[in-house]
C-alpha cells in the first residue's frame, strides 16, 4: 500500500485544493445563478423559489451512512461520505451529499472540524467549520430570543400563569461552556427579571434545531415551532410557543437558515451541508429540505446519520424518513480496525499496537449493527475505513471475517486517496441496491403506545433483555397520553459508546436492562425523547482546547483548524 | 407642503424600491465583481484584498452627522444620514454612506430598525436589520467563546491565579433580555464550572465590537483583542486576553466580520453598514476600516455618530477620528421641532400639540450643541429633520430662530421625498466646506491626565460647572495611571437625553455637577470609560415586544418590521 510519508493536515490539503466557482458547481446539477444565494464565491443557499420548484420533480436513491459504536476520536463516517460521493462521481453517476453542519463548540473544545478528512472534504472547511453562513447562529438567536420573550412574560405579569418551576425551555450557545449549565438568573431585584433556575445547552441540542430539520418547508417551521412545549402553567399544563404568540418572530428569524447550503467536495461533488442536531437529546440528522432537495437533484444523495447505527440510522429510519416520506435504498455500516479492537477489550493507549485477536473479539459489534439494519429489510455493505496505523494483517483479517459470514464489505482508502480510495465500496454500493429483494419496514408502528416503542428499540436494536422505566418515566407515560402525545416517534437519548446505555460495556453486551430514567416532550420536533444514563446537552471544554492553537496568519488564512 | 394622506410603513417602502443588483452599485465606485464577496443578489462584503488595495488611494471629505439630545423615538439621524447622500449623488457627488449595523435586541424589543425611514432607507432594510451578513453573531460568539476559555481556565486549575470575584469580562447576546443581566453560574458541582456572579450585555456593548470598529486592519484587531483587560489576579494585576493565549482564535472567528458590508439606499447610493458600537459604554460611530475605505472609494462621505453631538460626535471627534487620523470637513447637526418643544418643557403626551414657545424655549439646547461644534473648529449646517406632525407655524418659527442667529440651517423633507428633500442642506453642506476658514482641534490632549480630560469634556461639551469623582474613581485614577493607561482617551457613559447626567434636566441646564461614579478601562478598543448616572448595557422588553408583530407571510416575506 503506498501510504504517504509526510502526512499533511487536513487544513493543508483543503488549502492547497482549487475550489470551483459555486456557480458551476450548481450548473452541473441543473441549478442557474438565478436559482441559488451566493455566500461568496464558494458557498451559496439554495433560494425559497428552487426549492418549490424542485417539489414536483422525480426523486434519485439515496444512501445512508451510518457506523458501528465510535470511539470518541469518530469512525471517519463523514470522511466515508464524501469519499464515498465522489467515487459515485467518478463513476459516472449524478451524485450529491446531504451532510450536517458543524458545530463551533466542539470544533473549538476537542473535536476539530466535522467537514471529511485527508483527501475526502467539502470546502470551504474552515468556512463550513467557522460560522458558515450563519444558520447555527440564527438558530441560537431565535432560541434566546424565545427565552427572552419568556422571561419577560413572567416579568410583565404573567398572564399565562406560567409556573416558573416548571419552564423547561433553556437558553443555547454554540459553545461548549460547562459553567453555563446549572445557573440562577433574573437576580438583583424587581426590575432585573424574575428570579429562576435555568441553564444553558449546546445549539445543535436546541428543539429549534430539531423543528428546522424535520420541517417539510417554512409554513411547516412556522407550525412546529408554535407547537414547542416551553413550560407549564400553575395547573400543570403545556404551555406553548403559540401560547406566547412568537413562532411568527421565530420563524422571521430563521426565514433564511431554513433553505439549505450548497458547497463542494475536493473532487467537485455537489454538497448540501443544512442542519446538524445532537444525535443524543435529537435525531442527528440533516435536514429533511436538503436531503429531499439534493434527491430531486441528482439520482444518487450520500448522506450520514450520527453515531451509530444503533443511535443516527435508527432515528433517521423511524423519524427523520417516517416524517419526510423517504427511505434509503442501501446502507453504508463504516467500520475500523481501532473500534473493533477496542470493542474486543483493548484500551485505548494500546490500540496502536496490533491485536488480531482483539479485533476478532469486537467484531460482535459490527454484527449486531448488520443484523439491526437487515431488520429493517435494508441491504448494506460495511466500509472498513482504512486508518495509517492500520496494519496489513489485522485488514485482512477483518476482510476474512467478513467474507467467511458472506458480509458485503469494501476496504475504503478515501481519506488518503479520495474518490478513487472509495471505487470498490460505490460499486457494492451499486450492486446491493440492484440485486435488492427485500422490503423497508420500520421495527414499530406510530399508532404503538410510548412503552411498546421504547420497548422495540431497546430489545431490537440494543439487543437488550428489557427496559426499566424510572417512577418519574412512568408517571410521564401517562401524562404523555393524556396529552395527546402517545402517537409521536421515540428519540433515544443514550450513549454512543455501547450498544447499552453504559459506556463502558463495549462489544456485544447481553442479558442488559436499559433503564429510562425520564422522558422529554419534543413536539414542535415531533418526539419523545427517552433518557438514560446521563445526557449531555452541554459540552466542557478540555484542559487544552483546541482554541488555543487556532488563528489567523498574516494573509488573513485560517490556521489550526482540524 | 404636499403631505401624503396614507402614510406607507417604512417596510412596504422599501418593499416598493427596486434594487440594483449589488455588482451594479459596487461598480459605480470603482469596484469590480473580484473587490467583494457577495451575500445574495443585494448585499456584499469588501474583500480584504480590496481593502489593502485601496489603502495607498487618496481620501474624500468626511460629513459627520449629528443631533441634538434626543427624545426616546430618536431624532431620523440615519434618516438623514441617507437622504443628504441621495442629495449629494443627485447633485452629481460621488457619495458613500458609512453607518453603523442595527443590533437584533432593539428591534425585536421597541425601537424597530435602524436603517432610516421613509424614502431615505438603506436596502435590503429586513436583512440589514435581522442577521445581515452575521457580523454581530460573529462577535457575540468571539465574545462568549473568551467567556467559555476564561470559565474554562478557572476550572482546569487557574494558573493566573485569576480573582474569581474580580472577572470583569461578561458574556453577551445580541437580545434584549433583563433576566441575564444579573446571574451566578457554575453551579451544580465539581463538574460544572466554578460558582461565581455573572451577567450577559447585549453584544453591542461588548468591547469586541468597540475594538472591531476601531481597528486598522486584522492585525490591529488581533493585538487589540489581546490587550483587552479580563481580569485581574489576587494579586489585583490585570490579566489580559493575550494571558490567556488566545487573541488567535478570536481573530479568526472574526476574519469575516471585519470586511465591511456594502448595500444600497432606496436612490441606489453606495452604502458601508459595519458596526455598531453602543454609544454610552463605547463610542457609537461605525468602523474605521467602513469609513476610511468608504473616503477611498468616494469624494464625499457622510457618517453619523450615535445620539446627540454630546455623546457621539464628542467621542467620533476624540477617539475615532484621533485613532484612525481622520477628521470631518463639516458636521450636520439634526434638530426636530418635537424634541425641541420637549427641551422646552412640554410633556411628551402634549408634544402633538402645537408650541412656538416651547419650541423657542428649547432652542437653547441646540445652541448649545452648536457652540460645541464650533469648539471643534468645525463648519456646520443645521438640519431641521421635518415630521408630519410638524405645524407650518413651528418649522418657520424655527428656520427664523436660527437665521436670527446666523446659524445655516435647512430643512429637510427625507423621510417623504427622499434626496429630493435633502437637496437644500446638501448644498449649504457644500458650501460650508467650501468657505471653511476655521481649523480642526481636540479639546483635550492624549497627555493630559484622566481627571483633566473628563472635566474637560464636562465642561466644555456639557457644559457643567465641575465634575466630582467617587471615592471608587478617585482610586482609579491612580491605579490607571499605574497600569500605564493615562494615555488613553475617554469614553464617557451618560444619559443621552440631558445634557447633564440627569436625563430630567432637558434643554441647556446651568450650574451643574457631573458626578463620575466609575472608571472602566477598555483597553483593547483604547479608551477608558467614565460611568456617570445608571448605564444600561442590557436592555429589558417592554410588555408588548415588537416581535409580537413580526412574522414571515405566506411568501416567506418579511411582515412587521419597522
Amino acid at each position: 500500500m503506498n501510504l504517504k510519508t509526510e502526512v499533511k493536515s487536513d487544513i493543508e490539503i483543503a488549502r492547497e485544493s482549487q475550489m470551483k466557482p459555486i456557480v458551476e458547481i450548481a450548473a452541473t446539477v441543473g441549478l442557474s445563478d438565478d436559482d441559488i444565494e451566493l455566500f461568496g464565491k464558494y458557498k451559496a443557499k439554495l433560494s425559497a423559489d428552487t426549492l418549490k420548484k424542485l417539489q414536483t420533480k422525480e426523486s434519485g436513491k439515496i444512501i445512508l451512512v451510518t457506523s458501528i459504536n465510535p470511539t470518541p476520536a469518530g469512525e471517519g463516517k463523514s470522511t466515508v461520505t464524501v469519499g464515498l460521493a465522489d467515487a459515485f462521481t467518478s463513476l459516472g453517476k449524478k451524485t450529491m451529499i446531504a451532510m450536517r453542519e458543524p458545530s463551533l463548540g466542539p470544533t473549538m473544545g476537542i473535536k476539530g472540524g466535522a467537514t471529511g478528512g485527508g483527501y475526502s472534504q467539502v470546502l470551504p472547511m474552515e468556512d463550513i467549520n467557522l460560522h458558515f453562513t450563519g444558520d447555527l447562529h440564527a438558530i441560537t438567536t431565535a432560541n434566546n430570543a424565545l427565552a427572552a420573550l419568556l422571561d419577560n412574560h413572567l416579568q410583565q405579569g404573567n398572564e399565562l400563569q406560567i409556573d416558573q418551576r416548571r419552564i423547561v425551555w433553556k437558553r443555547a450557545l454554540d459553545l461548549n461552556d460547562r459553567a453555563l449549565r446549572k445557573i440562577v438568573i433574573g437576580l438583583g431585584g424587581p426590575v432585573q427579571g424574575v428570579p429562576r433556575e435555568d441553564g444553558f445547552d449546546i445549539t445543535v441540542a436546541s428543539e429549534i434545531m430539531a423543528v428546522l430539520c424535520l420541517a417539510a418547508d417554512l409554513n411547516d417551521l412556522k407550525a412546529r415551532l408554535g407547537r414547542m412545549v416551553i413550560a407549564y402553567n400553575i395547573n400543570r399544563e403545556p404551555v406553548t410557543v403559540a401560547d406566547l404568540d412568537v413562532e411568527g418572530a421565530l420563524t422571521l428569524l430563521l426565514k433564511d437558515a431554513v433553505k439549505p447550503n450548497l458547497v463542494q467536495t475536493i473532487e467537485h461533488t455537489p454538497a448540501l451541508i443544512h442542519g446538524g442536531p445532537f444525535a443524543n437529546i435529537a435525531h442527528g440528522c440533516n435536514s429533511v429540505i436538503a436531503t429531499t432537495a439534493a434527491a430531486k437533484l441528482a439520482d444518487f444523495v450520500i448522506t450520514e446519520a450520527g453515531f451509530g447505527a444503533d443511535l443516527g440510522a435508527e432515528k433517521f429510519l423511524h423519524i427523520k424518513g417516517r416524517s419526510a416520506g423517504i427511505k434509503p435504498e442501501a446502507v453504508v455500516i463504516v467500520a475500523t480496525v481501532r473500534a473493533l479492537k477496542m470493542h474486543g477489550g483493548m484500551i485505548k493507549s494500546e490500540l496502536k499496537n496490533e491485536s488480531v485477536a482483539a479485533l476478532t473479539a469486537g467484531f460482535a459489534n459490527l454484527k449486531k449493527h448488520i443484523e439491526t439494519i437487515e431488520s429493517f429489510g435494508l441491504p448494506f455493505v460495511v466500509a472498513i475505513n482504512r486508518f495509517i496505523t492500520d496494519t496489513e494483517a489485522e485488514v485482512l483479517a477483518l476482510l476474512e471475517l467478513c467474507r467467511q459470514e458472506n458480509i458485503p464489505v469494501a476496504l475504503t482508502e478515501v481519506w488518503e486517496k479520495g474518490g478513487a480510495g472509495g471505487v470498490e465500496l460505490a460499486e457494492k454500493v451499486l450492486k446491493a441496491i440492484d440485486t435488492n429483494e427485500t422490503e423497508y419496514q420500520p421495527l414499530y408502528d406510530l399508532s404503538d403506545p410510548l412503552d411498546v416503542k421504547i420497548r422495540t428499540i431497546v430489545q431490537k436494536v440494543y439487543g437488550a433483555s428489557d427496559v426499566e422505566f424510572s417512577p418519574k418515566a412512568k408517571k410521564q407515560l401517562e401524562e404523555f397520553d393524556d396529552f395527546g402525545w402517545g402517537h409521536f416517534p421515540i428519540c433515544m437519548a443514550k450513549t454512543q459508546y455501547s450498544l447499552s446505555d453504559d459506556p463502558a460495556k463495549l462489544g456485544r453486551p447481553a442479558d442488559f436492562t436499559v433503564l429510562v430514567r425520564e422522558l422529554k416532550p419534543s413536539v414542535g420536533a415531533g418526539f419523545i425523547v427517552a433518557l438514560t444514563g446521563d445526557v449531555m446537552t452541554m459540552p466542557g471544554l478540555p484542559k487544552q482546547p483546541a482554541a488555543l492553537k487556532m488563528d489567523v496568519d498574516e494573509n488573513g488564512q485560517a490556521v489550526g483548524l482540524f
